[in-house]
């Protein structure tokens, strides 16, 4: 596969174009370090659905730092030269990408340095400070991050570990269809992953080269940058994202598009509603704690516009990540509150 | 082994006394019905405690009905006659095991007959009803139920299938604990299991034997009946349950008592605080939804009690369920609204 975008500020990064392969030796480059998450089945969520497929999960929401994200930070981390190591990593973020890489880093005993907007949530940042990273904060724009982090780098020379649009993020969030693939007792005919910057699908996709399984996106309709850029032939460069699924709010990266334009059949759009409900679903049936963005997979499988495709044999769902603020109303509970604002 | 007590009703139980192999072979029996669930770590959790035990925790809560009662109705199931199935099953219940019971009779295609106090909760209802079992209401007391359960039996001639007090069911609930074995990558210093009837304690006792795996119970002070009983010698035979533990309101049955007697170290009494806060825990840090009941095991293991043994080694921790009501604001958001009740 080739693809026409370079983004990789690294000298570390893996060449283009990237292939299954590549993906298979992020996998052994990473492989004690990451959880070997489990696959979960459910009967009952299967047979609900028109199509009757059955349903293999790969619990993300499991991963260590809990989502997906660790995996592309550990794979970074481990194309690094001891040098690079011994001066750190440092990356912008406000959400799971920041705790992977602090996670990653402490891991490896290396310095990690975070720049995060003075807006992003508690939990997040209690998160990351928990890994032991040094937090610059800094005001909520484009601007004064990318300011903040060039600082950073020039303070300590430590490496740039992009949260999606790079060639070992993309690799190694690759690794879970990988797994996936291996832990499935059967052949998948299909798998959906939720795109935001499009690591996991793109990583998706070049895993599931040569294999014959079809490869889905799932996107919020309210953050649908991807979806319309496919559509229309480019990559849209923003996106005004309305969505509950924050993970999933970033525009698609220019890497990543290429990548899912040569290799993903198509992007289905899911409302927030829907999100919403595939994440009840998720927690009382199959007794798993998964954020919005790692529901909108399961919210796209159980879409009409994905169960008129009729596919026929087993359907993999990515669930990408569990990092919810539990000292808040469930938002299905939050619902029947504004609903039904007289009841107790 | 050896066991005084005698509580099967059915010709078809297991003959006593029970023993590590009569678990091995429940396992052979429902070995392709049950879900084989996954261990799951948490480094940050292992950490968190004075110990540092590697934890492994068998997530039960990702059984099929989202409990370990699955187990035991199965194996209650694989061994009755082709007779006795055509005719059906029959249970009193108002909680997880009237779910396993008619989840398990549905996989094999046979009547189920589910008694429930008439108070029971909804979601549970729904759940039996859900899996095709007809539900006889009655009062809430054992009288009642006694008397409609007799009906029921004699106007069906199904088989009573106890929750507990039964050999096959302690079979049944011990493969939880074979699986666990076989599952982690070292061998076990100990493991820690809740304790209300005492189907699970008892079996994970026998699946344990000759293993050298320190075997302990965890209980909820407001429902301390097994606790009391070892200490005094002799089983209670009620309990004043006051407990957020559902699970665990029942006092310990005949014939588990005889085994956790005979094979188990302690039991841990844990208050519902100690509960509730390593509920919220399990489902922060591990992302998975767990009951009360079965979040109690891993209360113990924080216990100061427990940490004072100065257990070298991995730590087996059995989540036993996952079945909350999820309409139903989370405890310790509940905790916090009653703690402020000024606060947004």
């Amino acid at each position: 596969m080739s693809t026409e975008a370079v983004s990789s500020e690294s000298k570390t990064q893996c060449p283009l174009p990237l292939t299954r392969s590549s993906v298979l030796a992020a996998h052994r480059a990473i492989d004690g370090q990451i959880h070997r998450t489990p696959v979960l089945t459910s009967s009952s969520l299967a047979a609900s659905l028109p199509g009757k497929n059955t349903l293999y999960f790969k619990a993300e929401n499991l991963q260590r730092g809990g989502a997906f994200k660790f995996r592309g930070a550990s794979y970074s981390l481990a194309c690094l030269t001891p040098d690079e190591l011994a001066k750190g990593v440092c990356t912008h973020s406000s959400g799971n990408h920041a705790g992977a890489l602090a996670l990653a880093a402490k891991q490896r005993g290396v310095p990690c340095y975070v720049v995060m907007p003075s807006n992003s949530a508690q939990p997040k940042i209690d998160a990351v400070r928990a890994y032991g990273a040094s937090i610059t904060f800094c005001a909520p724009t484009a601007r004064a991050r990318a300011a903040a982090l060039a600082t950073v780098r020039a303070q300590t020379g430590a490496a740039f570990v992009p949260p999606y649009d790079a060639a070992n993020t993309i690799l190694g969030q690759g690794t879970a269809m990988l797994e996936l693939l291996a832990q499935a007792p059967e052949p998948l005919a299909a798998v959906v992953a939720p795109v935001g910057g499009g690591g996991l699908l793109a990583g998706t996709a070049l895993a599931a080269e040569g294999t014959g399984v079809r490869v889905f996106g799932a996107e919020p309709a309210g953050a649908d940058d991807c979806a319309r850029g496919l559509e229309e032939g480019r990559r849209r460069e923003d996106v005004d994202a309305r969505t509950i699924a924050d993970g999933l709010r970033t525009p698609v990266g220019v890497l990543n598009f290429g990548v899912i334009r040569e290799s993903v059949e198509g992007v289905i759009t899911v409302s927030d509603e829907e999100i919403i409900e595939a994440m009840r679903l998720l927690w009382e049936r199959m007794k798993v704690v998964v954020e919005p963005s790692g529901a909108a997979s399961f919210a796209a499988v159980r879409s009409g516009q994905f169960q008129a495709l009729g596919i026929e044999g087993p359907v993999g769902v990515i669930l990408s990540g569990g990092n919810v603020d539990l000292s808040k109303p469930l938002p299905w509970v939050q619902a029947q509150v504004h609903a039904n604002p007289g009841s107790s």
